[in-house]
Order: C-alpha cells, then structure tokens, then sequence
C-alpha cells in the first residue's frame, strides 16, 4: 500500500476505496503507518470531504479495531445519547438514571473535557470515589443489574478512534464533519445500542457553531447509525449560552441534583425531557413523546430517578449521601457574587469565555494529563434577554482564593454582555431523522 | 509557540508571521516540533497557498539554518543554472563547463533523482571514479582554480529544507509553489551566486505540467532571488517529450560529451545555448545574448568546453578519458532496437513513462537508498511531428539483460504514440524577468 499516492488522492479530490480505509486504519492503529502520513491525510480530508462510502468504511474500521458491549440475550433494549459539548451540559448525569426507570437500560460511554468544553467523566468524578474506569465486563453486570452504567472509553473500545483523535487535537484536524461523525458513532456503536439520541448543539459555544454544519454532522451521524442498525435521531440545541446556571464539575452534579429533585433550571429540564423522550420512543417503549415525557416527569416527580442515581454512584464507588447532601462535594475555597456592571438587557452570556475561564480556575484541562480542580465554576442566573439593573447580582465566582475571585469577576465582565436590547434564541431548534429535518421552537 | 493553532490559521486561510516561521524552521530543525504537525501544516499549505512575506520568511529560515559558500575576495562572478528536473535534461553536464569556459564561475550544487526525473548527481556518478560529495570548502577551492565544481547538496547547506523535503516526499506535499520556490531558491541561494537561470520545464513530463503553473513558479522564484540580491531570470522549456535523444545515466554523459564536441541533438544544444547566453549576460560579462551565445559557440568549437569537463572530472576524482573514451562509463549488457509499430506520425514521446521504465530497468531510484544501474536507458531518435515508417528504427534500449530489453519494449510500445497527425511544440516558450512574461516561439 502506498500511503503518499492515497493522500495525493485524497488531495486532489478523489475517493479512496473501502479496502484502502480499512486497511490504513489497521496499518496505523499497528503503528506501521506513521503519524506524519495520517495527519497530512486528514488535513487533505478536512479540505476534500469524503464520500457515504468512504465514511463507513472509515467508521467500520475504527469500529472494528477494538471490542464492543455484548448483551446476548438480555432482553432489556439499550439506548443512549451522545452531545457534541458545551458548556453547563450535565444533561447526561440526569438523563442517564432518569431514563433507566423507564424500562430501557443505558450502557453510557462518555468523554473527558477538553478546551472550553466540559466532559460527563470528569462531572462524575467531582462525587468522591465514582469510578469512571469500567471494563467492558463490569459494565455489561452492572448495566443488567441496575439498567445504567456511565463509563470512559475503555481500552478495548475503538482504539484507533484513540490514537486518531490524539493526532487531530494536536493537527488542527478536528473540525472536519466526516471525521467527527466517525470518531463519535465508532464509539456509540461499539455499546451495543438499539437506539440512538443525538444532542447536536449550534451557536457561538458549539464545537460547529454554524446551524448548517451542525445539521449536516446530525445527518451524517444518522445515516452512519441506521445504515448500522441503529436507529438514530437528533435534536439542534442551543449552546449561544450555558445550559442551566451551573458550569464547573461540583456546580453542575449539584445542579443535576436538583433536577432529579424537580427543581432543576427550565431550559435544562426541557432539553434533558426532550431528549429523554427521544430515547423512550425511539426504541418503541412508548408510542409517542407525550407518553414517553409523562414516564420521565413521574420518574423525577416519585424520586424513582434519584434514587436510581444514587444507586449508580453507590455500584461504581461513589458516595451516594452526596445525592442528599452535596456538600460532601468539593467545595471551592472563595465564593463571590457578580453583580452587573450596569442597566440593560443581557445580550449575551457567550459559553466560550465561561469554558475558557474555568480552564483559567483550574478547573479544566489543556492537555490530556492535566488535574481537574472539581471545585471551581459558575452560577449565572442571567440568560439573554433578561433586564437587569445596575448591580443586581446575576452570577457568582467559585474558586480557589481571591486570586482566582479577580480572574472570575474579569472573565464575567467579558461573557456576560449588557446592552440596550437583546434576547433568547429557541432552545431546540431542529428535529432531524433519516428521513429529514423539522424546524422547531421558531427556528429560522 | 502554539503549533495547533497556527496549523488552524493556515488551515483556515491565514498568513503566519514571519516571526513564526522563522521559530518554527528552528524548532522543527531542532527535533522540538514533529513531524506529524509539520505534515499537517505543509499539507494546509498546499491548499492555502503562502503570502509573500511568509514565503520570503520561510525561505530565510530554510537558508539560515546552514552555511554558504562563501567566496569573499574572489572577484570572477558566480552564476548558476537550476532546472526544475525532466527526462533526458543533461544540459548542467554541457553549461557548468561551456559557461565556465567564458568568464564566469560556475559553483553547481545539483540534486539526485527521485521518481521519474532523473538527477544530475547521478548522472555524473556514471563517470567513473567521480566524488560528488565535495565539502563547501573544497568546492570553494575547486571553483576558484577551474571555475566550476558539480557537488550534491551538503549537510551544511539549508539543513531544513533537506529534512522539510524527505517529510513532502511522504506526504503527498510535494505541488505546492511556494514550498518548491523555498525548497530551490534556499539551497541557490547558499551558493553564494551573482546571478541564477532557472529552466522551468512545462509539459507533460515535468513536475508542473500547465504552463501557468510553471510561470508562477518562475515568477515566485525570481522575486524571491531578486529581493535577496540574486538577479534571477527563468526560461520556460518543453517537457511533453524527453530533451536530446540519451535518457539514462550513461546514455546522458555520451550525450553530453557530444554536445560539448559540437555534435549534440539540435534541441539539447538550443536549450543549452539559450540558459549559457542568460548567464553571462545576467552577471554582465557580455552585454546581449547574441554575443554571448557566440562565446559559448566559440568556447565548444575550440575544444575548451570539453576540456573543461575533463579537467572538472579529473579534480573530482573522475576519469577524464571519459572525455575521449566512452566506454569507460559502465555499459549495458544487452542493447536492442526499437521499430516503429506501425506507419504514421510520431503524436508523442510520453518522458513520465520513459522515466517510469528507466526506474523499472534499474536506472532510478524509488526511494533516497536505492542503488541505481547508470548503464540502463534509451536513445530515442523520433520526435513528435517525425513521420515514420512501419518496421523503422525509432529507438534503442540499453537492459541489463533479455529480461530488461523486453521491459523496455513493452515501455517504448505505450510511450512512443504513432497517429495519423502530430507535431512538435516550440521548445522555449517564455522568458520570464523580474519585469515581466516573454513569449518565445509560437507559444500561445
């Protein structure tokens, strides 16, 4: 196999074939092909696109260079949902037990933060003792046992999607659709899935912030799904400001918390339900999302979805007091309130700056090794469109020391601009199936 | 330096600072980036092209990161001729003594050949005896006694593009314009010249095919070496079919020696006299081409041009009976004729499959450790335009044996077209100046 005559191919425009994706990924993923040859190709694959046929065969062979969750004759459906990152998004730590009650099981597999983006594993981790680091065995008992498990990727799963990812964060080859859609749904569909929801966010804090883009990674992981046998839908979310008020690792499995209580922020709710019932109807244990919802709310409204949290943080090492007392959570060692710096309208809360000032706290990491301080964070009660009077409290600073006060409040100044006018984009704006795209909650 | 994000600017369509590429060829140089997140830049470049200023910043960085030669209190002129590379181009074998013979030095730091092209190093090297590998100290010494010395790129000079040039070869970043005017014009540039002619092959055969390419190239280059205190002037020439008759290591040297003798193929010589009159006239030892030409006409009418060869030969370790005898050089073992297949006229003489057979007899190299067989070739007489009889001579092939004799048939079948109409394209088609485009000779 000649590699520099497939990535002049790939260069100039061509299609590789099937056979010469499954064999690079194999050649590579046995380090017989060299990283300076795999990321040339995949800068020329972010100019050039790739084919439905190279995409599979790109994703097939990921897939199959690892293991996947087996459930032979466990009769229970799987379903899981997977977002492509924000900033305040602990929809998963919600999801996950809520939709357990339901009659589904959910073998989740999630990442870890990176960039301005924070990860489900690293909010988990915030609760002492939870252990995110199952084996594919130990997360197939529990998933029977108790109907959920949220782990890392295993070393056994896609481990050329590992070592392919590693090279496109240090390439500037991340953003290119085909290779996000393949890295994304080689994992997914190594869990074993009888469905699958996708949370695709859009706006200025997404990974694609561009509703295009979005849509057409959503259409691309759909048709990779249920060309798989998976079914998969999608919904566009709003990620031009945090999801709920919290963001930061302790903020957020508090947060979590109250919503599992009922008492969680409007806009996280409505899109952890939707979602949710996304999850129900897809893999047919409801006929329709209004039933599929009612199941959800009466799982939150009963304490059924609660407990079942605890029970998953008690089967992988967690202390589960934490779901009726979070204090047993990390605690930041100064707190202050941001008070807004004058009267208006918020016009914006931007997520990018929020990511990034959490990183600034130490609560995020730059490269793969670095340590998470769970502690840091914020609170914004603001959204757009909110009015607000001059010194009104609108957020406030979690952090190590006064120091780390002073980054907070500079970093607030700048996300969270007043102006004259502003308001509230949709929170879900785009339905998307196999078999196309519906516009929601006003969508342009 | 953040090299994720500048590969990002490039990616995206931006211009890095000069600033940046200077640290970045030192670094790179240094082992401190890798090889993996320079491939991905060069390939980023090639779909994104270079600004000036990085252009000019990059090919400093690659120039400073070795020696020159240097020839302080020397006085005679230094010119060079660089040829973008094709089949059957001898013509360095023929200027460096012709030119040397008129007035002007000629200190020639010449390449192998890699893939179809063939290389002037190795060329000479079929010369029994004949040390390429001359240190700068000697080639300076040599120059200032005979006027001329023929080396390979040392390990002193332009260290940076040696290793960004063995990475492009890997990684399909080879096209690009601007990386092959930085790759050139930084090893030209440590020759420590008064002036350089650049022969920009176009057609079939050559490295860029579309004359417009081929154009921007020279334009490139001459900007670059113009603001860098080298006047620089390019002639573009054809290579839709092979330069002379001789392709091959030995089969060129003859050819050379035929040529210096005032008996050299009508077009070989043409090319030659046309790159030698811009020569001297560029470093101003003759005030037109006309009488410049007439030096050099002069200089291989009186036997100097051949004795010059002979005594460059001589002082590098070479036998100069080769000048006389021929036969010294290694010769094939078997030899065979080629007749035209069918009546007609000659519509081409593809040089990019002659190139190819040579490489499948032995002659080449695939990759930079290959040894290559100099006696391997062949001497091709027809030209596009040449009417042909079925059964006439066209060509002959220098094998090692049977085996190779019908290697070379089977070759000289699929490059040697015969139509019912064909012609030949002008020769030199453009001169190209810091102040503008020339047409030459019916080009359109």
């Amino acid at each position: 196999m000649v590699i520099p005559s497939l990535i002049q191919h790939k260069r100039d425009g061509g299609a590789l074939r099937a056979e010469d994706w499954t064999r690079l990924v194999a050649e590579y993923t046995a380090g017989r092909v060299p990283d300076y040859q795999m990321s040339a190709l995949l800068m020329a694959v972010l100019f050039r696109g790739m084919t439905t046929e190279e995409l599979a065969a790109l994703t097939d062979a990921m897939l199959d260079s690892g293991d996947r969750l087996r459930f032979d004759g466990y009769p229970v459906p799987r379903v899981d949902k997977h977002s492509t990152g924000g900033v305040g998004d602990k929809v998963s730590l919600l999801l996950a037990p809520m939709v357990a009650c339901c009659g589904v099981a959910v073998p989740m597999m999630s990442g870890r933060g990176l960039g301005h983006t924070g990860g489900t594993l690293d909010k988990l981790e915030a609760i002492p003792g939870f252990r995110t680091g199952l084996s594919l065995r130990e997360a197939r008992t529990q998933v029977e046992r108790i109907g959920c498990a949220m782990l890392g990727q295993t070393p056994e799963i896609a481990p050329a999607d590992r070592r392919l990812y590693a090279l496109r964060d240090v390439t500037a080859t991340v953003e290119s659709i085909p290779l996000i859609a393949a890295s994304i749904m080689s994992k997914k569909l190594a869990e074993g899935l009888n469905g699958l929801v996708l949370d695709v966010k859009t706006g200025s804090g997404a990974f694609l912030p561009e509703p295009e883009r979005a849509l057409e990674l959503a259409r691309t992981m759909i048709a990779l799904g249920e060309a798989r046998g998976c079914p998969t839908v999608a919904l566009l979310t709003a990620m031009d400001r945090p999801l709920g008020r919290a963001c930061g690792h302790t903020l957020e499995v508090e947060e979590a918390i109250e919503g599992l209580s009922g008492r969680g922020p409007a806009d996280l709710m409505e899109v952890t339900y939707a979602l949710g019932a996304e999850m129900l109807v897809l893999v047919g244990v409801h006929p329709d999302q209004r039933q599929a919802r009612q199941a959800l709310e009466t799982a939150v409204a009963d304490g059924r979805a609660l407990e079942k949290f605890a029970r998953i943080i008690e089967a992988q090492g967690g202390n589960p007091a934490v779901v009726d007392d979070p204090s047993v959570l990390a605690q930041a060692g100064a707190v202050e309130v941001f008070r807004a710096p004058r009267g208006g309208v918020v016009a914006a809360v931007e997520p990018r700056r929020l990511g990034q000032a959490i990183l600034e706290l130490g609560g995020g990491r730059r490269t793969m090794e670095d340590a998470v301080d769970h502690s840091v964070g914020f609170v914004i009660t603001a959204k757009p469109g909110d009015q607000v009077r001059e010194g009104e409290p609108v957020a406030s600073i979690f952090a190590r020391d006064a120091e780390g006060i002073a980054v907070g409040q500079a970093a607030l100044r700048e996300a969270i601009r007043i102006a004259e006018t502003g308001s509230l984009t949709p929170l879900i704006t785009h339905r998307v199936t196999s078999r196309g795209v519906e516009r929601l909650g006003g969508a342009s």
